[in-house]
This record gives C-alpha cells, structure tokens and sequence, in this order.
C-alpha cells in the first residue's frame, strides 16, 4: 500500500511545519550522508552558555507566537539540515560543570577540574584545540558577548591553572597569534586599568593587529588582517539593553555583527579557518534568573546561528556545531489558567533585570521601585511585592553569586516576576542536565547520538582531518 | 588521507561509551533506513508522563554511579538503535498541557483544551487511535502505574468532555473492548466503591475478559485472552517503596512486568497489536518534588523500555515509541562543591516522600519528624529544618496541588532535602519544555527532528499502514 494515501480525509493540511510526507522523511540522514567522507575545511562552533532545554524552548516559542516564525535553531530541525546529539557535560571534578571546565573538555580533549583551563589536577597540559589548527595551518579565532578573556574562548585557546587570570589570557592570545578575538572587558587589555600597567593593546597593533574599540570601527574591519575587538569594560551589554538604548546599539555590536566580521577575516585564508562563537551572557542572564536578559540574549545567539548557517551554506565546507556547555537554572514556563498571557507579557519588556536592580539603591522609594519596574517590564506589582525590595536593603544577608558583583536583589525580582509572567527556575546556578547539541556540514555525519564532551574535541580534528600528532 | 589515523598518540581508548570510529558512524541512519518500507505490524508507545530533560537525566546519572550502566533509553542512543526527535507539547488551550490534552493530541490527532479527552472545544469528538487500530483488526491495550482510567491511557480510548468521569471511562473500555487494560484503582470498577454500584469487574468477567487483582493472577494470565487488570484502590506505589515493602512487591506488578504480560496476550494476534506503557507516577512524583519517586519510577519506566525493545528486536515488525507528554517542575542537579556526594545520598533513599509524609500528622514530634527521615533519607536533619515540618501543620494555609489530597507538606520537605540532595524544582507544576521522543523499529525513519504532538498519530497510522479512513 502506497503511504502517500494515509492522509486523506484528515485536516494535515492545517498541521503546521513538521507535516510528514513520504518524500522529506530521512532528509536528515540523507542530509548528513551527502557529507560523509567531505572534509571540514572550517569549523564555527556556536556555544550558547548555560543553555537550558528550557532557555532553547522559552526562546523559539517567544519567537513563534512573537513573529510566526521559529528560531533558526528550530528551523534547522524542521528543515532536517543537522544531525542531533545528547552531550554529557560533567567535568573531572563534579558532575555539574563550570565553563572553564567544559570549555576544557572541547579545548583539550580531557576533563580537568572546575576552574581550570586544559590544566589537570596533577598538572597535565593539554594542548588547546585552537592552537592544533593553528599549527595546522588553519585561522583560529574566537568572539563572545562576555569578556574576550572569559573562560569559554579561553577554554578553546590557552591553558591556565585558573580561569581568573584573565590579564594573563589576554596576553597569552597575543603569544598565540589568534586571528580573531572579540568580546567585552576593555580592563584586561588597557594600560590604566591592568594591575602590571601594561598596554597589551598597543602591544596587540605593533603585532600587526587591527584594534577595534566600538562598533563602528569593527564593522570597517579590514579583511584578512587579525582583529582584536574590545568594547566596554567588562561584558557586552544585555541584548534587551542594547536594543533599547541607542549609545549601546551604536557603541556595541551584536553577536552576529562580530561573527560575520569574524568569518570575514578569515574566509579567505587558503587552508581554512575555526570560530568560536559564545553567547555568553544567556549563562549571566541565568545565573540572575533574568528573564529578559536570558530570551533576547538567546535570540541574539540565535542569529549568530543564520549568519553561520548561511555563511556556510554557500561554502559547503564549513561544519557548525551548535551547542551550550552545561545548564543552568532549568527554567520554564509553568502550567496555570494564565501561562499563555504570562509568558507573552515578556514580549512587552523593555530591560533586563539588571538594568532594573542597577537603578535601584537603599534609598530607593516604594513608588520609584514600582514605576521602574512598570517602566521596563508594563506590569504594576504590588506595594507588598515593591516592599520586598525596599526590605532587601534593610537585611543585613545580602544575595551573593556569580556575576553579582554589587549584591542586587535579583532572587528577589525573579520571585515577583513568576507572578506575572509564570516562569520558575530551579536556582541561581548550574544543572546537571544533558545538553542539546546539533551540527551541519561535512564531518556532521560523524556524530553520535550521545556523546560526552571531550568526544568533541576528537570529532573536529577527524573532521577536518587535522591528525593528532601535536 | 585515512580518517582512521586521527586517533594515533591520543587516549581516545579510556574515553568510554561514545567513542568515535569510522565503523560506527551513521549507524543512526542505516538503522533507521534498514527498516524503510517495512510496515509496522506492532506498535509500542512508551510515555514517560511529565519527565522533564533533567528527569531522564538524573535517573541515568544514578545508574551509571551506582551500577556502571547507563539507562536502556540512553544506551539505545549509545548503541544507535534509535531515530530522535524534539516535541512540541502544547494543548488548544496553551502551551503548558495537561496529561487529558497531550494523550488526546496523539490518540485524536488534534488538540484539545486542557482537561478534555478528544473532545474540541465546540464538542466536536475524535475517534481515537486505539479504536482506529481495533477497527483496523488489530488488537489494542494499556498498561499505567496510575489508575487505569487516568488520562494518558484514556487518550488512547475514549472521549470524554472530562478526564474527571473515570468510571464512566471504564465502562467505555469495555464497550470498545481494548484487549488489555490495567494500572490501579479498583475504586472505578467494584461495586461497592463505584457512585452507581455497579460491578464493573463482573461486565468485563462476563464479556471473556480475564480479571486479575494482584500480581500472582497476573502472571499466570493466559495468552490470547483480554485482560482486566487491576491494582489497588488507587495508583500503585511508587517503584522505591514497593521495592522496600513485601506486601506491595508481592501484591503489586512492576510497570515491566504489565509490559511483558500485555505482550505476551496480544503478540500472537495476526493483524497485530497497538500497546500504551505509562509510567503515570513519574508525573505524580515531579507534582510532589519527590525525588525518591521520581528517580526509581523513571528506572521502573526504564526497565519495561527493554523489555519492550527485547521483543521489537525479535519480532522485527514492532515500532517502539519513547517519550514523554510534557516537562513537569524541570528538576536538576544544582553546582556546588558538594554535587557528587548530594546527589550520590540519593543511592540510600529507601522510601517516597509521600511514603515519609504519610507517617506525620499534627501530633507528630520533632525527634519522630527526624527518626523518619533519617529511616527514608540517611541523613540526620536540624530541630530547625524538622520544626518547618511541625510548623506546617499549625499554619492555616495547607499545601495544595494535583496529587496530594491530604495536603501533605510536599514543598517543605522537598526544600530541606534540597540542602542534602542538590536537587532542584521550579514549581509543582507542568512546564512548557519541548521533550525527548525516540523511536525504534519499522517507521522510526518516517520520524522528523521537531515535531508537534499531534503529528505522531498520523505517524503511527502511516507506520502501520492503516488509511485514515474512520
């Protein structure tokens, strides 16, 4: 019996994108299969850190009932263009990785402690895995939204016994003559502001380097000439922020501008090229349980994915890895009469969380929390609600955690916030959970359904057929 | 140049399970394409009900840290067996579904409010796929460790307005005569406990069914004769306290030993065979942030996967279908110092907590608050944490939710064992997560990368070469 008949009489019309027919089923594995034995010539990995399944979800149906249209992510699977993976992401000191360690885990090909970048408790170095390219003959860059120096991008680059020394990475990137580093944290670069006094930007220029301070210089970037782009002083701003204060859209370029710079500069070079590509405020966002910052954030990743995706759809040697180091937070929406209006009412929010915290202090009145709150998110809590803030400041335990700097109450915020638009996290850290992964090109055919994340390390040297002789 | 050498001078060996070689990449998409064409004489759909990624997770991480194995699900993966998806969970009613919507989207192919069993908001009905599958001459069953006329198998069945009406619902099982039946809660069919008194067990004795109301009867069933199984007057225990009681090891089946019994009945059925396997309490576990539930029962689920697969695997004419209906509290492990240990303390749990909390009552002490759990758990918590449980029961405001009608302090517990476990909750609720979906056998090729909840209806139809022509 012929299956093109199943259907009739039935309304799969109206079904939506993932409508089966006989002739697009197996698309992915043919898909894959007309890569096999191609060699990768480039590779971008795309890394969106401390991606939860929940952030991937939150994202593409924010999207979907925002525009009708999925996330590139999504729309990846429903155009059967990738092969998929689960990817274990513990490292060798616990099963809930940090991102040194995980970074560790592709960079090196070995699992090391949380902390530490392709170093081993005894000591073992191992080789990073954009260094192997380098000496192979290939470009090797990396760009992110946190700092150029942060544990993600070093994990791909450096070894160190710890991710703090982060003046060093930045040295170290030089002595290795990467030939893209781009991201936030002007500090560890600049004269004024580095401990040792030293100009590690200067020193970048007389290595031949273009050295981009803003937005706009980047976007005159040179081809073929090594970049080394800085912005701000410490992380890129929240793509929610950015969006809507002009000076940082103009002072500060998204993720996809820097990656389409980046791919740029290196396209041409004969024996090909690696990227690193991190959205590495998703993890920030959600280390804040910040919802806002943890949506956009994510859709500023997923267009970093279209600029790859596209760049390497038209060189048909590039293999894209798509994939986060670890979860964190585990957020979602939660069942209730209200869960559709909820979770739409994030559509309407102007800011993040912390552009809302940093405009408050311990002399901050009741009004001004509910009219800055109304102001970013179009909700009006409840005096009960704003006086868990003002309360906050009078409390001697003041909230603690990464990327929390100035002790703001974002546990707090988050808490009032569920009310409104019903998302729940689990914490303000790290999970253990098993990561989405997925991947397009040549060398894609060579993923396994579940891998661990050293795995990857090996699957990108036999990718691009780079022997391991280092 | 040979890819084969790539792994020359590395320690890839001592890497484990998802080594990458030459010969076992694609294996995916040859298992898949080998059975291209072939019909679908059996289908065995297997519902992990409200298993958050992190569920799946966690009760993997605990088998291969306390037993050096992985989980069956996850070793299909490892060895390849399996095509893979993501699904879109949403009901007509919103995103976050319930378990009467997510078993009507695959048993009507349509969605349908929250609450409702395949029937549309303007009462249209939907003939459900199970009694497609009859009329089709196959045979059709459901096993669940919830009551049998729990939603997710009513899905399958019937329709109803209301997942509510379950005595109604079996009476309809036996009117339609599904050729297996069973899970818990006699209340809806003995006499003496149904509203109208009638004895539902002796319509199904009178209409050739064999009746079974514990686990001895079970295994003694006869082939080729319908079943009505039924155990207890509600849902049966959860996995970790049957395993600790005699009496309920005794009385009552394991979820894998319904499987294989409905197998068993139905497999000698020429035109074949259509079965549901829930595990029910996975999803009562994740309401009541109980992760002694929640972990063995997803390991109880775990085991009648394989006992699924290890007949699929000789018939050669069975689809295996693994998934779940929807996220639910999307629990994890959380980073800290202490992850491994915490989550290790689990390996010692030897009851629920529902099992724990039904032991308390108002006139319950401190030190009797302690010794239990210290019994259940193996840890020995502070007067403060065991005074939170004595203030429970003086406080006005009771714990409410699904699944907990005597307003036992589920989020209390669930919040000191947190401090020793380092698992996590975002709710006791539902969420909107996209889920796990894995498929086996004859028509796992037709299987698409992202698909709706609906679109798996048709697929089985098309799987098994039945026209949609009701």
């Amino acid at each position: 019996m012929n299956r093109r008949h199943f259907f009739r009489n039935t309304t799969l019309g109206a079904l939506g994108t993932s409508l089966l027919t006989p002739f697009d089923s197996l698309q992915a594995a043919e898909h894959a299969l007309s890569f096999k034995n191609k060699k990768a010539k480039n590779i971008i990995m795309l890394v969106s850190d401390g991606m939860s399944t929940g952030t991937l979800n939150m994202a593409d149906l924010h999207l979907r009932r925002h525009t009708g249209k999925s996330s590139n992510w999504m729309q990846l699977y429903s155009d059967n263009k990738v092969t998929r993976a689960l990817m274990d992401t513990a490292s060798a000191s616990s099963i809930v990785t940090d991102s040194a360690a995980a970074a560790s885990s592709w960079g090196g090909g070995v699992r090391v402690p949380n902390g530490a970048l392709n170093v081993s408790q005894n000591g073992e170095q191992h080789l990073p895995l954009w260094q192997k390219f380098k000496k192979a003959g290939k470009k090797a860059g990396t760009v992110t939204t946190v700092p150029a120096t942060h544990a993600t991008p070093a994990g791909f680059c450096v070894n160190s016994k710890s991710r703090n020394a982060m003046e060093d990475i930045a040295e170290m990137y030089l002595e290795h003559q990467f030939d893209v580093v781009m991201g936030g944290a002007q500090k560890y670069f600049s004269a004024e502001a580095r401990k040792d006094k030293k100009d590690v930007f200067a020193a970048f220029e007389n290595a031949g380097y273009q050295v981009f301070k803003n937005r706009k210089e980047m976007l005159n970037a040179k081809r073929r000439k090594p970049i080394l782009g800085v912005f701000g002083n410490d992380a890129l701003p929240y793509s929610i922020d950015r969006e809507n204060e002009e000076t940082l859209k103009k002072e500060t370029p998204s993720l996809a501008e820097m990656t389409q710079t980046a791919i740029d500069a290196m396209k041409d070079h004969k024996q090909g090229f690696t990227l690193l590509v991190e959205g590495g405020k998703v993890d920030w966002a959600a280390h804040g349980n910040d919802i806002a910052g943890l949506i956009f954030d994510q859709i500023a990743f997923d267009e970093a994915i279209k600029t790859a995706i596209d760049f390497a759809e038209k060189d048909k040697e590039t293999l894209v890895i798509i994939t986060t180091d670890h979860g964190n937070a585990n957020p979602g929406v939660i069942y209730g009469g209200d869960a559709n209006d909820h979770f739409d009412s994030i559509q309407n929010y102007k800011h993040s969380n912390e552009w809302i915290l940093n405009g408050f202090n311990p002399d901050t009145t009741l009004s001004q929390i509910k009219e800055r709150i109304n102001y970013a998110n179009g909700i009006g809590i409840t005096d009960e609600e704003a006086q868990t803030i003002v309360r906050y400041y009078d409390d001697l335990v003041a909230e603690d955690g990464l990327y929390n700097p100035r002790h703001l109450p974002f546990g707090v915020l988050a808490d009032i916030q569920k009310r409104y638009n019903s998302v729940g996290w689990i914490s303000m850290q790290h999970s253990a959970d098993y990561v989405e992964l997925a991947m397009y090109g040549p060398g894609s055919e060579l993923l396994q359904p579940f891998v661990k994340n050293t795995d990857l390390h090996y699957l990108m040297l036999k990718a691009a057929e780079v022997e391991n002789v280092f």
